[in-house]
C-alpha cells in the first residue's frame, strides 16, 4: 500500500535530513578537529569500550523493538539513522556548550563516547513513540528532544555542578517520561478503535521476529555494564571495576527475578516474552547512577531484584488503573525498564554519597540538595518538554489532510513496487 | 495450546527460582565482597576475555539450539535464564569449596570467568535434553549437575592437582555425557510414535531459525579462542598466544572439513545443515586442552581434521548403530561436537605432556596416571550423575498425574492469550 | 528438488575441498611454525582487533546477502566455507611470496590479521555472483581470484613499493570489478526470461531475512572502522587514531546520506531497503585508503557524502544506461559500494599525499606516479583477471550436459530429506 502523505511532505522530509548533514558537515569543518598533539597509548583500549557502545546503540536499541512484525524493519532502520545523526550532532552541540561555558575539553574519543551517550535518551523514546508517529513526526520529535537534553547537561553542569556520568544516567529517566508523554499525547488523538487494532496486532508476532527482539535484549544485556562503566573516570581504577562488577549483578538477578516473576503473575504459570525483553535491562539501569559507590555485591544485587519486580509488577497492575484513569497505555514497556529503575537508581545514588566516604563530598546536606534538585530536574524537564512536543506533534500541520488517522509507517520503508535495474 | 501441568507445579516452579535467587542474594551479603584493594592496571584488557566469555554462553549456546522452530525461543530464554543463574550459583560454590580446601583466592574478574566457564557444561547438557524434558525436570538437571560438577572440581584440584584449564576442558566431556544419559533415560520414558514424531518435526525448519542457528554456530565460532586461552595463566605469554593460535587453526580447518565430508557422506551431494552446525565446533573442543602445549600449527590442524571427521562421521554411521543396539539416540548432535572432540582432546593433552618440556613436569609417568585418573573421573562422574539423574527425573512426581506423555515446553513460553494492557 | 548435477561433480567439490584441506595441512606442517621468541605484552590488544576482523568476515559479509530469500542459508554457509579455507591459503601464500622476495616477516598475530583481509576481496566478489554461480564455480573463481591478488599484492610491493594498508584497501576496488565482470559473463550465458525471474524474485523478501541482512550491514558498519586501521603501523599511534576517527565520521555521514537520498529519489518518498543496505557502507570504503592522512573530520565527512551520493544516485541511474549498452546487470550493488568508492578513496589518497607532510614522501611526483600505476594495475588487473575467469566459468565442463540452465544452488544446502538418525 501506498504511502498517502502529500507530495511536499514526502519531498521535504529526506531533503531536510540532507540539508541537515550538509550544515553539520560545515559546522565541523569551521570548529572541529583533532588534537594532534596528544599522544594516547591506551587508545586501543579506549576504543574497544567505545565499540561496545556502538553495538549497543545500532544493535541492542535497534532489534529491542524488532519483535512488533509490521515495525521491525522500520524500528531498526529508523533507530540507526537517528543513531549518526545524533552522534554528530551531539559532538557539535557538546563543543558549542563547552564554549559558552568557558570549558575547553580537548576533542578526542571520549567526546565520541559522550555524544553516542547522548543520543541514547533519544533512542529509548523513540522505541516508546514507534508506532504511533510517522517518520516526520519522529524527526522533529528527535530534533527537539536533542535540544531539551542539551539544556538539561549545561544546567546540571552549570548549576547543580554534577560530573558526566550522573547526567548520562539522568537521560535514561529523561529518555522515558519524555516518550512516554510524547506517546501519551498521540494516542489521544487516535481514535479508540485504531488503538485497539494496534493492540491486538501486538500479539501476532512471528517467531523470527521475537528472537530478533531476543538478539536486541542480550546485547544490550552483555554489554551493559560497558555502558555503566563507559564515563566513570580512570584516575579511580577501582571506580571502573566495581561499576562493571556492580552492574554485571544486578543484570545477573533482574533477569532471574524477571523470568520468574513473570511466570509467577500468569494464571497459567507461563512467561510473558514481552515482559522478560524489557524486564531484564531493569537491573542495569537500576544500578547505572550508584554502579560505581557500591562496595559489596548484594546492594548491586538487591537493586536488580527491587528493579526487576517494579518492572513486571508495574508491567501488570499499573496499566490497569492508568488506563482508567489516565488513558495512558504504556508504550513497549519502557517505562518499567527505564522510568521507574532509573528513578530507583537517582534515589539509590543520592542515599548512598553520605555513606560511602571515597568520594570527595564533605558537606553532605549541600551536595544531597544538589542533587535532588539535578534529578528533578532531570524529571520534570524531560515531562514538560514531552508535554510540549507531543502536544505539537498533535498539530495537523504533520498530517496530510485528508489522510487515514491510524497510519502505518513501514510502507515508508517497504520495498518499492517496481525495483529499478538492481 | 495451554499448560497441562497441575496448578501446584505451574505455582511452584516459578516461586523456587525466585527463592534461590532471594538465598543467593543473601549468602553473597555475608560472604562475598570486593577486594579493594587490588589496583589492576589491566582491568579493561581481562573485561574484554570476560566480555567475549558471557557472549558465547548467553547468545551462542542460545542460539544453537534455535534451529528447531518449535524450541527456538523457549531454548534461547531458558539458555539465558541457566546463565544468570549458574553464574552466581558457581561464584558461591567455588567461594565454599576454596574454604574447605584452604585456598582462599581473591575475589576479582578472574572468579566471574571461571563461574562462567563452569556453567557451560550445563549449557551443553540443555542442548541435549532441550525438547524431551519439561521446564521443572531442566530446572533439577540443572541443580544436579552443578553439585555434580562441583565434586569434579574438587577432587580434580584436590587428588589429581590438575590446573583450572584442564578441569574446564573435562567439563566438555563430562556436559555432553552427563546430558546425553538424561537425555537416553527421558527419551526410553516416551513411546515410540511420540519420539518418532519428534524426528519428524526435526525437518521442518523455516529458513529464519537456521539463519539464527547459524548464528550462534558462528558466534561460538568467533569466539572459542577467547575460550579456550581465558584460562591459560598470563605469566606465560607465550601459552596464552599459543592457545589463541591453535584453536583458531583448529576451528578453521574442523569447519572445512565439516563442510566438505557433509557433503561427500549424502547421496546427492547435498550439505546438511545440522551437521555442519554441529561439527564446525568439534576443533575447537578438541584443541581445547592441549592449545597451549601445541607448538606447531599443523599439529593443531590435524586435531581439527580429526575432529571434525568424527563429528561428521560419527553423526552419520554411529546412530544407525546405537539406534539398533543400545536404543540412545543423539540429541543434538552434542556427542559429535563436545562428548568425543572433548575425549580426544584429553588424551592429546596426554600425550604431549611428556613431549612439550616447557611445563614443568618433571615425573612424567607420575603425572600422566594423574591425568588419566582424572579425565576418567571426569567421564565416569558424567556418566554415573547422568544416569541418576536421568532416572530421577523420569519418576512421575515431575510430571502431572493424566497429562500427554510428549509435551510442548514451548506453551511455558507462548504469547499470552491475553496481553494485559502492554 | 534434487540436484541436477552429474554424480562424477558432485562427488568431486567436496573431494578436492578435503583434499585442498589436507594439502593446506601437509604445507603448513614443513613450512609455518610459530615464533617462540617473540614476546609480545600488548597481545591481548591486538588480538581483540583480529578478533573484530574475524567477526566482519564471518557475520558481515555472511549475512549481507542474506536478504534474498532462497540464497540466504547458501549465501552464510559458503561465506564462512571460503573464510576458513581462505585465511589458511592466504598465510600460506603470504609465505611463500615473502620467500621470493627475501623479506622474512616473522609469523604471529599481524600474518593472521593479513590474510584475514587478504580474504576479504575474495568475499565481496562472492556476493557479486552468488545466485548466478553454481558451487563448482564459486570454488574455481575464489582459487583463481586468491591467485590474482596474490599476484598484485606482490607486484604493488616491489614494483611500485606500496605499504600493506594501501594495498588491502586497492583489494575491494580489485574484489568489487573482478566479480563484476565474472558476474557480467555467467549472466549473458543465462537467457533472457531466466534473467528475468531471477530479477523479479529479489523483490521476494521475508521480513525475516531482511532484518538478517540489516544484521549483515550493522555488524559491517560497527567494525569497519577497525577493519580500516588495522594494518595502520602503531608505531604512528596518531595515526591509528585518525584512521579509526575519520571511519566512524565517514560511516555516520554514509548513512545518513543514503537514507535520505534514497527516500528523495523515490517517486513516492519509500526508503529502499537494499539501497541502504549498500549505501550505508560506501563512506567507510571511500575512506578506506587516505583514513591515516585526514588531518580534519570534516574531510572524511565529505568524502562519505560523496560516497554516499555516488551510490545512491549511481544505483538509480547507472542500470538504466548500462542495462542497454552494455548488459551489465550490477549484482548486489556491489559496484556502489565496493568498486566506485573504493575508486574515490584511492584517488583522494593519491591527492592528498602532497598536501600531508607528515608522511615520509619527499619526491612527491615520483611517488604520485608509483600510487596511479599501483591503482591503474589492480584495477586492471581485476578487469582483466575478472573476465578471464568469467569466461572460463562459462565452458560448459562446469555444468551438466542436460542441466535446466539457471540452476539454484540452494538445493545444495537444502535439508536432506531423509534425515539419518539425527
Amino acid at each position: 500500500m501506498g504511502s498517502k502523505y502529500p507530495r511536499s511532505l514526502r519531498f521535504h522530509l529526506p531533503l531536510w535530513a540532507f540539508l541537515l548533514q550538509v550544515a553539520s558537515i560545515l559546522l565541523f569543518c569551521f570548529f572541529i578537529s583533532y588534537d594532534t598533539l596528544q599522544m594516547d597509548q591506551k587508545f586501543m583500549v579506549t576504543y574497544q569500550v567505545f565499540q561496545d557502545l556502538t553495538l549497543m546503540a545500532a544493535l541492542g536499541f535497534g532489534f529491542l523493538s524488532s519483535s512488533l512484525r509490521r515495525h521491525s524493519w522500520s524500528g531498526v532502520a529508523f533507530n540507526f539513522f537517528m543513531l549518526a545523526l545524533g552522534v554528530q550532532g551531539s559532538i557539535l552541540l557538546d563543543y558549542f556548550l563547552g564554549k559558552t561555558i568557558q570549558q575547553n575539553e580537548p576533542f578526542d574519543l571520549f567526546s565520541i563516547r559522550k555524544a553516542t551517550m547522548s543520543t541514547v535518551p533519544m533512542l529509548i523514546s523513540a522505541v516508546a513513540v514507534l508506532g504511533k508517529a510517522n517518520l516526520v513526526q519522529l524527526a522533529v520529535m528527535v530534533l527537539l528532544e536533542a535540544a531539551a537534553f542539551g539544556a538539561v547537561k549545561v544546567v546540571d553542569k552549570q548549576v547543580f555542578t554534577m560530573d558526566d556520568h550522573t547526567i548520562m544516567m539522568h537521560g535514561h529517566v529523561f529518555g522515558a517520561y519524555f516518550g512516554l508523554l510524547v506517546a501519551w499525547c498521540l494516542s489521544r488523538s487516535l481514535p479508540r478503535e485504531m488503538d485497539e487494532k494496534a493492540q491486538t496486532e501486538k500479539l501476532q508476532m512471528a517467531t523470527g521476529s521475537s528472537l530478533f527482539g531476543m538478539l536486541g535484549t542480550l546485547f544490550l544485556w552483555i554489554f551493559w555494564p560497558s555502558f555503566n562503566s563507559a564515563l566513570v573516570e580512570s584516575q579511580f581504577i577501582n571506580d571502573k571495576k566495581r561499576a562493571v562488577f556492580n552492574t554485571y549483578y544486578a543484570l545477573a538477578v533482574s533477569a532471574v527475578t524477571a523470568t520468574s516473576m513473570s511466570a509467577l503473575s500468569h494464571p497459567q504459570g507461563k512467561i510473558n516474552m514481552v515482559h522478560v525483553h524489557n524486564a531484564v535491562l531493569a537491573g542495569g539501569v537500576a544500578v547505572g547512577a550508584p554502579c560505581f559507590l557500591i562496595t559489596s555485591p548484594w546492594i548491586a544485587m538487591v537493586l536488580g531484584l527491587t528493579a526487576g519486580l517494579i518492572s513486571i509488577v508495574g508491567a501488570k497492575c499499573l496499566p490497569v488503573c492508568l488506563n482508567h484513569m489516565l488513558q495512558i497505555r504504556n508504550p513497549r514497556g519502557i517505562h518499567y525498564t527505564f522510568g521507574l529503575p532509573g528513578l530507583l537508581g537517582a534515589v539509590t545514588y543520592i542515599l548512598l554519597i553520605p555513606i560511602s566516604y571515597n568520594y570527595p563530598r564533605l558537606m553532605v546536606n549541600n551536595y544531597m540538595i544538589k542533587d535532588w534538585g539535578a534529578l528533578s530536574f532531570a524529571l520534570a524537564m524531560g515531562m514538560v518538554s514531552g508535554l510540549l512536543t507531543g502536544c505539537l506533534l498533535k498539530v495537523k500541520m504533520w498530517r496530510a489532510p485528508h489522510v487515514a488517522k491510524y497510519f502505518d509507517d513501514q510502507a515508508f520503508w517497504e520495498f518499492p513496487h517496481l525495483a529499478v535495474g538492481f
